[in-house]
């Protein structure tokens, strides 16, 4: 899985029938800033996924690839490759905290 | 999923029996632009996808790679590894539109 | 799916049993030059693919990688994760051919 | 799979259901030094792996990507695309040990 | 598939019970070199990949990566995603040998 924050959404009128109603958001995936390893850095990189369980413009997000997409209750069996598994709180590097989602409110 | 831009179309006459009839694109996926995240660019890298609906040259669409390819209708069971699963009408990002498909027409 | 040259070949005696007769190519994948968008250039990435379908040295082909490479009447059941499902003929660009098989022979 | 470091971890209160209790670990990948072979080197990335193993902070751990991250017992139809499947004694290298856990404690 | 070199070995002790007694071989991704296609080199990444074939050290060997490195009698069901499924004996590029077995001995 990766960490990534919510940068934006996708409308498609015109889609895979079993697609309709499922939310797209754009994600950029984030990673350790190699330097002091105190942060969390955008890579540049622009992800779609899908979400079911409410995540917000600009909130750092969990999510999973592959195959696995389709395990969640609301995605199966929909042709789609990533979706959002959890909404971050906190990221710990070394025992510190880089990240905290209270930082956003 | 990503998004890409439809550049082409590919033709093989002789193939996988299950592949005939399933139209081949060429598509360039696109990034959302690191500067000021008011644009799509390109990314420069080349992939063929299964279209299922009818999408045009220089249109921009939504593609699901890996085994949830096979998880349209039409693609069920076919050697393929990339579909597209919607045309796009708008991409949003921070809240602003930074993509519509009205530009193309 | 990607486009890729056949560049050679692979020999391997002490295999998989469930591999033994199976033809393994080696690949390069192809992709559309950024500049002019009027030919396609090496990448420089070396694949082995498996071929059901004859393809010759410098042939262009598409590759289907991942779980679906195990869905061609052939390859069921195989320990691959890349198979040959068509031989190109042409690759339009734009409206414009910047592939021909034809230029191979 | 992959060789990774445990830097942190990560926690996600809102999450899909079968999720719960299920320990989110950051790893960053190491790779063998180019150079002299001698040592592992970190290779600056960040995934986010299930573990249930009990690998601590800093420890070396093995990661399996993709499906086969559902194939342990715990992880069984999980929506996850990594899972910690070992925690490394050492690495040997051209027949010399050049990543040891002793060297942790 | 990937051609790779093995240059080492992983001991992991404690790990998922059903990867007990399978080997665990580092190996390093080869391409063709791009300027003259004569010869194979290290791409300087590094993979873990379970071998039923008994390769050894700095043997070439061809690594199937993915859902389907369960595909092979010995790995059904293993939480693993790469598989050694052939020992290389030689390499062909363009009709012409680049690489043999019988150099290593």
């Amino acid at each position: 899985m990766f960490v990534a924050r919510v940068t934006g959404s996708v409308v498609a009128t015109q889609k895979v029938a079993s697609m309709t109603g499922h939310k797209l958001l754009i994600v950029e995936p984030y990673r350790v800033d190699e330097k002091n390893r105190d942060r969390l850095v955008p890579t540049g990189r622009t992800f779609v996924v899908v979400d079911t369980l409410g995540a917000g413009l600009d909130e750092m997000v969990l999510v999973c690839q592959g195959s696995s997409a389709r395990l969640t209750p609301e995605t199966e069996k929909l042709p789609i490759d990533a979706v959002v598994i959890g909404l971050i709180n906190t990221v710990d590097i070394g025992g510190r905290e880089i990240f905290s989602s209270r930082e956003l409110s």
